[in-house]
């Protein structure tokens, strides 16, 4: 006599792809409106979301476990630059076209591994359809000790430019997909180009540095949009000027090739974004026990110059000149 | 000698027209790459996201103002449901094309007194830019005393289905909206649809209704994809069979003279989705309490049948013939 409804298939696709990835009580296996979140005592939450969009923030035809890693691992490393540990996420996801199983099976794959090894449960979401391109919303939500929130004003005169990681991998990769039909990058072997298209689809967020952030850390934020250009916006509202020389920013292999053999590509590197590394201002005098900690915590990091009185960013050179840049970071408008 | 760069499009963008919006000390005035939250002690927080994109959950060319209202009563509603008061909402936003800086104005605008009016500030957010249609994706915060979010599952046999307010003005509104070139509904006048579309652009969370929840109903959630499908899933989720009358159901002046006119715009109006009401159980015994209650806070409330045990949603006419509906509710796939 009642009759009984079958799920939808937006139900469907839930249940079998992202029900699984929300293993947080809270998040009452999706079913439901809202998820429920009990606060840990004396802890601050920590709140931000990115927007990735397909066309935009990664390729269309990108492998699908790497979308969704790289959307989640963007805010984790938001999150780790404030010296914050993840607790969760929630995922608001507009599909283009025909859903098609397989790739959601396996963009759900990748963003499942990486929720569990960042200890970053789904706790909710939306599901919606666009007659546009993809785009995928992830909040994320991590925690700090009460009041210790790393920010990004707070550098002080005297204290150091640092940065984690290497600087410029993305932005290469990216200019070597513009430039697939003409040639590729220099002299780059196939492995070397490999790795830069690696960290532009899988950043690595640097989550193991955020109680060393805490500790050491004047003031924080993460590379996205470019090192220059975020090193302006740090040192602005921190009320400082920079000072950084390029011969001591830290390079990977790939990308110290790929700059020797045409210097042009330095300026892509260092403005070019997507870079996911810690930018941070730390006092000269306790670097190097950053440094080590760093180090143990399998994330090196590097001195690339200071702050002082004052405002702007300089960037010297090899011989102490001063570069001037077309512009400074990545901005959509 | 330093270069000092000149903020971005993008940051002028956010420094004019959102910055306002970010009233919460922890927004940090949209200065960082996230936000921080003291979580209230003895409290659990709620936390739930919506995508709206242009062209499936607004059009195009609605006044931007109803536009940012409607993206942040979707997640209201999902909180109020819930039982859960406004802390602040992040927003992600991928603006279409250039960016018209009037419209955005009064997009801003429009969220900004609704971020006052509902006491629910910016948190924090990103802007970013899509070759596809606007797509905007807010996530809400709201805070319950520990424990105590008002869940879906929880129906029992015996309890009365409760609306708030009227159902079906929206989809009626969607419909009159796809007809514009037949003729509109019946002899619906001006008035009234203009009501209906006012009631499509801009849903009523009921804000008012989530401490009553929390001391009323045993289950609850929004009405957003149709009154029959979303109490389907609420059944379902709580093990229990419900059943309503057709008559029962509350409808608006203009609503009720489209369905006189058409009878099967009825169905329109039971599956269509966006009411954003709230949906819930309520034992019979507490019913009147409840009523009395939630009229003093300026939202009536409306029995219109009961859950009981089994399983499935029965739908009765006025002579007590059960209604078959093609479509229960609203589903993206």
């Amino acid at each position: 006599m009642n009759t009984k409804r079958e799920p939808s298939g937006e139900e469907k696709l839930i249940e079998r792809f992202f029900k699984p990835l929300a293993q947080h009580p809270g998040a009452l296996a999706l079913s439901d409106d809202a998820a429920f979140l009990t606060p840990p005592a004396g802890y601050d939450l920590v709140l931000t979301t990115d927007m990735t969009v397909a066309g935009v923030h990664f390729f269309a035809d990108d492998p699908p476990e790497t979308i969704g890693r790289k959307a989640l691992r963007v805010n984790l490393s938001d999150l780790a630059a404030k010296g914050a540990e993840p607790i969760g996420a929630l995922l608001a996801i507009s599909f283009s076209g025909e859903i098609d199983e397989g790739w959601v099976a396996n963009f759900s794959r990748g963003l499942g591994e990486d929720c569990v090894a960042f200890a970053c449960p789904l706790l909710g979401g939306d599901t919606t359809k666009t007659p546009g391109p993809l785009s995928i919303s992830i909040t994320a939500i991590g925690k700090v000790p009460s009041g210790k929130m790393v920010k990004r004003a707070g550098a002080k005169p005297g204290d150091l430019v640092v940065v984690s990681g290497t600087i410029g991998d993305a932005a290469l990769a990216l200019e070597l997909k513009k430039r697939v039909l003409s040639g590729g990058l220099g002299d780059l072997n196939k492995p070397q180009t490999a790795e830069l298209m690696r960290r532009y689809r899988i950043p690595e967020p640097r989550v193991s540095l955020a109680p060393l952030l805490r500790e050491y850390a004047n003031a924080a934020m993460d590379v996205s949009d470019g090192l220059v250009g975020d090193l302006n916006k740090l040192a602005r509202v921190s009320g400082v000027s920079a000072r950084i020389e390029t011969a001591k920013v830290p390079l990977s292999n790939p990308a110290h090739d790929a700059i020797a053999g045409e210097g042009v590509l330095l300026e892509i590197a260092l403005t070019g974004g997507d870079d996911y590394e810690v930018l941070c201002a730390v006092p000269e005098s306790r670097f190097a026990s950053f440094a080590e900690a760093a180090g143990k915590a399998g994330v090196p990091v590097t001195a690339i110059g200071s702050f002082a009185d004052g405002e702007g960013v300089a960037v010297l050179d090899a011989s102490g000149k001063e570069l001037a840049f077309q512009k400074a970071s990545y901005s959509h408008f």
